[in-house]
């Protein structure tokens, strides 16, 4: 015999603050501050929980919540490092069979701010070669944004350092679209399908310590970092070309994903979303970066680099389009 | 027969990350690492959990908390969007009911910060026409803030785009008011109970897309937004009038709260806390907005606009009193 | 008898959006949103959990762990205010004993960039007369960054102003370094043992309301603030000699931790982390501060302050070595 049993749980604090009026201001006993949280589970034939059924660790990574129990629906769960800090994720279970963990998003927040606040994936202090490799968050620990908040603000959460994957995927989504309409109003979405993360230590955390986004580490083409091929879930290399500036489209080839490259003035540019480039004017495609561009600088400085250079939106000369630019990119690992 | 059971809970992580030197630093087993979580529940007459008594789900909101399980007091709680992200927040369960669930503050942590980091509730980015919707948080996803932090930094949490509400409340909390003193230090209270949020999709997120707080977009008092009457729990119009500068006084009318109005010069202000506005000079008033205040730009752009015109809280002519200007304005939702 | 039994526990949302798409995106019912939480206990001779054993209630800090739960490891752990905001904080239970809790990490992102985004622990505004007080973290509730990012961006938790302390501890740890390497990396590591604390109001917030961090509100030496004795756990005085620049080192005794302190322009500096200051040139030695350094403003506001001054990491004249300027400075409370 088979029941379902409930438990009422509660989290209780110890101690009473002296700065804590309670009877003042009605702030109660916290010894039932959160009864909120529901437990069930079965029990076997005697009455009480048995033991072999139900044994569910929180986890690392979307990868182990698909592979040790199974979810198959795309959903916010609560994630732990190897540390032991606690942290939700976005999961895409649906994906090419799922298990994709987003672990950030590239957002820009103001294509006219040149390396100003909120440009977090390139850096929020002007843009000043005095400042090469600009906030460092590619490679270090720092987290920000909240998941729901992917399309409206730069997103990183501690699985960007801490899960070890395989394979990326990544969606644009327009600037934002709420979470529930993130796979259907993605303009495109792909996967790569090749391990290649397996060999740059399992994560971008680790692939960045190896090729560093700095300005003047390297030189256009020959220190541009590595790639893998993609597959396509939503899109094409059609629509690749198409959302990018015309006289970039003899500089780059889609179908990839590329990591740290240069420029013609040597600035390091983080991730080149759906494209392997080929020439050296990566600023109106790549996205991400150290902290200074020497061309015109700073107007090259920022999250979405120079995507506006010949105007915002205009998709003329080397402006990427409207769409593009007003989408933000949202990274996943498995 | 009932009796009290306690429980042991842990959460545990699954695997040991290759950087994590064990025998070096100390740092044990996970298996052991959150042991300090308790649980209470009753039992029935057989000596195991009682399925029908004790069924509590995290809930979306304070009023939820207080309909379907019973919350009388004042205090923090965790809650769940519909997409499952946790958050904390505070929840007022006393004001006319209770229920009150708290999801933004609105504080200014410069004046004389014209648009500058800290300025969420209007622009980051300095004031400029080609920003004209600044960084948008009235209407977008992005989060920010702590719930005890509320009196010393802009506060914005999930619960600001996901409780669906009917009413608002307002407080003016001095800054660094700490949370257990909020309702007694607090300069003015007041609330809605007009129901008239859910002529506007529920909540502010939805109100502020009908009603976008952009440079341009309309022109004062012709496009100014919805209001509502208001009811005192703390305070009355005369107390009003009181704060705000003599020469804003024949501009409003005090008794109401007010969403996007344009001022002269066509920029956007979010929210006249505790008045409506019929003048056309709301940027000594009203608070937050969008990216651009042509005035004298950008002396009008920030959080609380132009509180400073004659000086820092002066109180004289178009400037507000040190008492408002040095308040944070935290918002409710019911 | 004693047997393990093992619970299955989910947080359920009770209520779904419109917003919420289930059926076009596959996010599913949070009735099983999170169910990998896992509960171990002890059950009596009756089979079911005995009431007597285990009684663990969420602490507010790592020595409250320590002494109740008898925690021995280093580690991340869940801890709770006395208001019943939930935070996570690291524990160092090893040194001299245990029990210290990681509440702040003092972090300079960029110490070109003058009082811009990233100086939390002075200002974020530029340095100007006008902001004597600066951002006020070291007095307010605003809380910031990530536990395991304090190596690579600012950190300040809610235990700064909740924990009730005698004593605190200080790591200067190399930027970026994981936090599992923390202590090994440590240049530096050392902390009082005389109860200081407790004559300041139990914590840092306390103490920096009597000893406010604001430009013009005293001078040096006479109205420099409270010190302490240290006690090294890892380095000596020699070592810290070692860490400033020559010119500095008749200003100062090594093995102290001295607080709120003035230089000869009345600029406010927060902390003299090893140190007692007995000159008035502290802007090269101590760390965080007001929102004015009036001295060639604003280039020593920051929250290394003038660290730089004859060039950064020169260790020449007043220049601070590479070593002390690229380290994070990490704060426990006991």
């Amino acid at each position: 015999m088979k029941v379902i049993l409930l438990l009422l749980l509660f989290i209780a604090s110890t101690e009473q603050s002296p700065t804590h009026h309670e009877d003042e201001i009605g702030i109660g006993n916290h010894d039932i501050a959160i009864v909120n949280v529901m437990g069930d589970f079965e029990v076997n034939d005697n009455g009480c929980p048995d033991k072999h059924d139900h044994h569910y660790n929180l986890t690392r990574s979307c990868l182990e919540l698909k592979e040790k129990y199974h979810f198959t629906k795309d959903g916010v769960h609560l994630f732990i490092t190897s540390n032991g800090e606690l942290y939700q994720a976005f999961c895409d279970m649906t994906t090419d069979g799922g298990g994709w963990t987003l672990i950030a998003s590239v957002h820009e927040n103001n294509i006219l701010g040149k390396c100003t606040t909120g440009d977090r994936w390139s850096s929020q202090q002007g843009g000043n070669a005095s400042s090469p490799a600009g906030d460092r968050s590619w490679s270090n620990f720092a987290t920000f944004g909240c998941t729901e908040g992917a399309t409206s603000d730069d997103l990183k959460n501690p699985g960007y350092y801490d899960i070890k994957a395989s394979d990326i995927s990544i969606w644009h989504v327009p600037n934002d679209t709420p979470l529930s309409s993130w796979k259907d109003a993605a303009i495109l979405r792909y996967h790569t399908k090749t391990n290649f993360l397996q060999q740059y230590g399992g994560n971008l955390y680790q692939l960045f310590h190896q090729y560093p986004v700095e300005y003047n580490k390297g030189k256009c083409p020959d220190d541009n970092g590595p790639l893998s091929h993609i597959t396509y879930d939503f899109g094409s290399d059609e629509k690749i070309q198409q959302l990018y500036g015309p006289l970039s489209h003899n500089e780059f080839e889609p179908g990839y994903v590329q990591f740290r490259v240069f420029n013609n003035e040597k600035a390091a540019l983080a991730m080149c979303s759906g494209v392997k480039y080929n020439g050296c004017n990566s600023e109106h495609v790549c996205i991400g970066g150290g902290g200074y561009f020497p061309e015109a600088s700073p107007r090259q400085c920022g999250d979405f680099t120079a995507f506006d250079w010949n105007g915002v939106g205009t998709h003329q000369s080397w402006s990427a389009s409207k769409e593009v630019t007003e989408a933000a990119v949202l990274i996943f690992y498995r």
